[in-house]
């Protein structure tokens, strides 16, 4: 203790600033720790959880099952067919929601899919039908699926098929419509159902003979080339969807279809950077179902919002949904729509954070800026921050800024709640108003409260188990 | 004085680190400054140069030209009807160069030109007749084109046509072979014929009508997204081959031709990712020719090695080479190629760092250290030094990592020469025994006293102008 007060004083500072910094002023050495308590009310449930002795491994387990996924695209087809969706059958983003919750632009796009199903001959009409229950609805995330934005899928609708070869498990994406005026964004104008009818009639046959002739086409390793070309596979998909086109192409070329439909659609694939994002979305997801229903696991397996509330499922807490109000994003709006025109976080989308892409990885696409906000700075540091609430670095995912250090992945709902950082994701936004589009994008966070309440959920069972 | 002696010192010193050291180990402030001599016995020169009174409006005139151009690929022609070759006329990448003083890859590749225009039966045979002066050599730069590696153009090959639509200037260059064995790094065996008489049967009529109809291909600005995604234009060329395919798509579909040779085509393209190369660097030249012939200014517009000679012509200077020995590259080999496989640096394509891409653009293309060798901070640190040495930043081609500023471009002779910097060049390497093909790819410059050369001669221009 003499020897201590004797020598040169070394201090370790955590949390406190003024402190660090009046030692500074007299001349001594300061480590600065960056350190909050966790977050309130979760000391004891964080304690059981780190005390379960399932934990380490059954983490280490889920990190092998994801990063041994390799997705492939292996056909399209109509979603009545991939998924026995019924007529009236219609899936959402997000948890479970019904119509008396429903937002703007999930509103919006029921409306325009039962007009588009012939369920109601206009707008108006399918709303009273959908609110006296006329539509079965039911979460993507239910049926293997995911959607982007209102993520409505109906059975004309064709779905890309993605399988993980080894396992043979599958899941299942929607084909984008493009930007602006679109269902997924809660518009419902004739143009928009005009569009779904040629991509249910021309683009998807046309797609299914063209994979069925590729053959298995690698989305994973194009996720891999993405991350060296500037995307992120969230808001930035324009290498990804350019490379499926290449790949897609000479077979495109060798169908029977006519030379003005393949023209059609290699214009209507070209012409949106987005097209990728619906292959990027369930390539993720199939990577993290494979690391579903893992005892002990504190891994997010899903994270997914309808536009109402935002809900995370955890590897150890099996199909239990953790929920809270969704945030709305902050970033850069189109034309003259502002923060006031701007729904509630909406989506599946987030299954490509929950995967480490998207806003984990934007130090691999400091371009995003331009279209979410920030800086090429915050876009580096929004990854780095990342390392400190996930398990591992991606294996596939190497981000060239980085030194090719791998993206962040494998969200730890203990890591989460100790440090209080949020899962950061980027994200599209849709205009609250049904009808309206997109309004811009930007940057958003899941609500705090839905870590503590899954690592209570994680304790009970820890406890239980014990 | 006494002031000065009495306050508190401050230093600022340039290049002898042992003074500045022994200053900080006292404890005061010392600034360090990076400084070096200009190039052995140039000052005279430079101070003349420096004192030209139109340097600064004539450097200014030569950027705002080069600046404005706005590079259009609007056709695809045989080089015989585009520059009018004659039977015998063989154009080379670099300036001017005989047969006798030719390097291995750059005999290999007019053997084989020889052969694909049918004026030999074999190689042997070609060589007799290029050495007994049957083929008539001339450089592509002083035919308004560029070709990569040995750049050999013969009448029968097409050529893409690029144009800047406001003054109608062209440039031309040939179709990209793809990597390997191929008639530019030197090769000549008969795939490499084979795959030549493909291009110009099949691909290029068909590159023709597919560009005719599909208008005007902007390649600036495909040039100016390629940086936003990770190319640099002259090793990394992916997104920017994967745009022109998605733009040509459409058109290609609707040509005449059989759907095997489009998919042929297609597939051609997209498995070559150095494609867009050969539009890179015409749409390069493009810009510097527009800045050619101003009197008194300083700036490069154009680099270009033969496999024996470096050449850099600068704009004050008119059509005049300055040469010297071309330097060999230090970088990373393919399979079982060393150092000693590699020859001296070849081609037109450090027209691409001349005109602010290629290495001058390594920031925007981090992933190209897994290609040319190096760390991703060495590709930083290469695109920050040419600052040093160029007039301005490109006002198209803007890298996200350093925070959206533009590309260094307009080498300036009196600062390469007054600072010993440079230009950084990214290249591929050559097999020196000709037939054998790429070896590698890596990092060179320059040999440094050709820039002096220049120097002196401007300087000799400048005293007769005053």
């Amino acid at each position: 203790m003499t020897a201590l007060l004797r020598a040169e004083p070394r201090l370790i500072t955590a949390g406190v600033d003024l402190l660090a910094e009046a030692v500074e002023a007299q001349a001594a050495d300061v480590e600065r720790v960056q350190w909050s308590p966790p977050m309130a009310g979760s000391a004891s449930d964080l304690a059981l959880v780190m005390a379960d002795q399932r934990r380490d491994s059954a983490n280490a387990l889920a990190l092998e099952r994801l990063l041994a996924v390799r997705a492939h695209l292996v056909d399209v087809v109509p979603a009545r067919e991939a998924l026995g969706l019924g007529r009236a059958d219609v899936l959402h983003a997000g948890p479970p929601l019904d119509w008396d919750r429903a937002s703007g632009p999930m509103r919006g796009a029921l409306m325009g899919a039962a007009v588009y199903e012939g369920l109601a001959p206009d707008p108006d009409t399918a709303t009273q039908l959908i609110a006296g229950g006329g539509l079965h609805l039911d979460p993507c995330h239910h049926h293997h699926a995911v959607g982007p934005m209102a993520g409505i899928v109906t059975p004309s609708m064709w779905l890309f098929v993605i399988e993980d070869r080894s396992s043979g498990r599958r899941t299942y994406c929607s084909l984008n419509e493009g930007l602006g005026k679109v269902l997924r964004y809660g518009a419902y104008s004739a143009e928009v159902i005009e569009r779904l009818h040629w991509m249910s009639d021309v683009l998807g046959p046309l797609m299914q003979q063209a994979v069925r002739t590729a053959g298995p086409i690698e989305v994973t390793a194009i996720l891999a080339q993405m991350v060296q070309m500037g995307d992120e596979a969230h808001n930035r998909n324009r290498a990804g969807t350019l490379m499926l086109l290449r790949d897609l192409l000479p077979s495109l070329v060798s169908t029977d279809a006519a030379s003005s439909d393949i023209a059609d659609a290699a214009r209507f694939i070209g012409a949106n950077d987005h097209f990728f994002l619906n292959l990027a979305m369930p390539a993720c997801k199939l990577a993290l179902d494979a690391a579903r229903d893992i005892p002990g696991s504190t891994m997010v397996v899903a994270m997914a919002r309808n536009g109402t509330d935002f809900g995370i499922q955890v590897s150890g807490t099996g199909d239990r949904w953790f929920t809270g109000p969704a945030q709305v994003p902050d970033g850069l709006f189109l034309g003259d729509f502002g923060p006031d025109d701007a729904n509630p976080d909406i989506g599946d989308s987030a299954i490509t954070e929950t995967g480490g892409l998207g806003g984990f990885a934007m130090a691999a696409a400091p371009a995003i800026v331009r279209f979410v906000g920030g800086t090429v700075a915050d876009a580096l540091d929004n990854t780095r921050r990342m390392y400190e609430i996930t398990l591992a670095e991606h294996t596939q995912y190497l981000v060239p800024a980085l030194d090719f250090r791998g993206t962040p992945v494998g969200i730890d709902v203990t890591r989460v709640v100790r440090t209080g950082i949020l899962p950061q994701i980027n994200t599209g936004m849709a205009g609250k108003i049904a009808g309206t589009g997109q309004v811009g994008a930007g940057l958003v966070t899941p609500p705090p409260e839905i870590f503590p309440d899954a690592l209570s959920a994680l304790a009970t069972l820890a406890t239980d188990h014990a």
